[in-house]
């Protein structure tokens, strides 16, 4: 009984420990993409040796998993969750992409986006790609299901294909993320925001 | 007199050498980056001497700007000089736009398209930073050019902005880029042509 509140604040201090490393970490890939990770950089910006970085994670691979999961529950909590107050169909959909500028513009990783830096290097271990892969096609999933929604209750028209409206909502969202990193040019969020509005506009019944 | 012809053979050798290292640092970095980039993994793929690629390029830096520029000219002789034969305007923007889908679907770089990226990396040298933004700029403003040049011959709507028009029809070019690197799909250039045709038709006059 007595030992436990000593391994209760051990235990706090090492998950604080390891969200510091996963912080850092989600940092560095958003910048730099995956290969910029490595145990020995984290090490030495967070003054704590390898072993303990390595005790945290176990492995590069099982640290880059840990920080794609890390932004992916940030983005579900920025982006997702958010939108459910909103009523399904064209409502909701504008919402998540509001959310998801909100959530690009907010700078929520160092570099601006995780997985637009992660996906670009082909030289990553397949398993993490994999997963980079995998989230993508579900956040657009998440577009076309409330387009295809939106188009069963006649909130845009028939023809409307669900995928190819993601494919250019989703494109502006990436093209205002590159923009601002390239240029810095802020002023690009307001133009995937007219993008959306007027692409939207123009498939409404 | 009797030595010219070995004099040119050999310069015509260092020639072929240095298009050869440049040929392949195009590649990588198009494919990881340009933290991919180094003189040692460039000596060690082309069995040559660090040596031997040093005195080609002098510094790394100097082999980035000379990568970016290699780049820089296919992409000049492959998407912006076919579209001279097209008269200006929306002839000659819908010439650029499908030139540069196909210099994507073509792959003539490793990894699909440098410039995205050489640019996902903002640990990059800033004269290098400098020199992708400026390339895309430039690129971007051939796009705006010929909205404005339509606008001015009342080919498109009076009202419309080109630098607002140009954003979207980019964006769905890094788009079908991007998912054609993440997913392997192919079909994502079919999207883009859509798309891309929905948007300039919905402005016409």
């Amino acid at each position: 009984m007595a030992a436990q509140p000593i391994v209760r604040y051990r235990s706090t201090r090492a998950q604080k420990t390891r969200q510091e490393i996963l912080q850092l970490a989600t940092d560095i890939v958003s910048e730099e993409g995956l290969q910029g990770l490595s145990i020995g950089r984290l090490a030495s910006e967070l003054r704590m040796s390898k072993t303990g970085v390595f005790a945290h994670f176990g492995s590069k691979e099982q640290l880059q998993l840990a920080a794609i999961d890390n932004a992916k529950q940030i983005f579900q909590k920025q982006v997702i969750e958010p939108s459910f107050g909103s009523p399904r169909g064209i409502a909701r959909l504008k919402a998540i992409l509001e959310n998801w500028l909100l959530h690009l513009e907010r700078k929520t990783f160092r570099g601006a986006s995780l997985f637009i830096a992660a996906s670009a290097g082909s030289s990553d271990p397949e398993a993490v790609r994999d997963v980079i892969a995998e989230l993508n096609k579900n956040w657009l999933r998440s577009l076309q299901e409330e387009v295809a929604f939106a188009r069963s209750k006649r909130q845009v028209r028939a023809c409307l294909e669900p995928a190819q409206l993601a494919f250019e909502l989703h494109s502006y969202l990436q093209e205002a993320n590159w923009a601002f990193k390239l240029f810095g040019d802020r002023n690009s969020f307001q133009r995937a925001r007219q993008a959306i509005a007027d692409r939207i506009t123009s498939v409404s019944l």
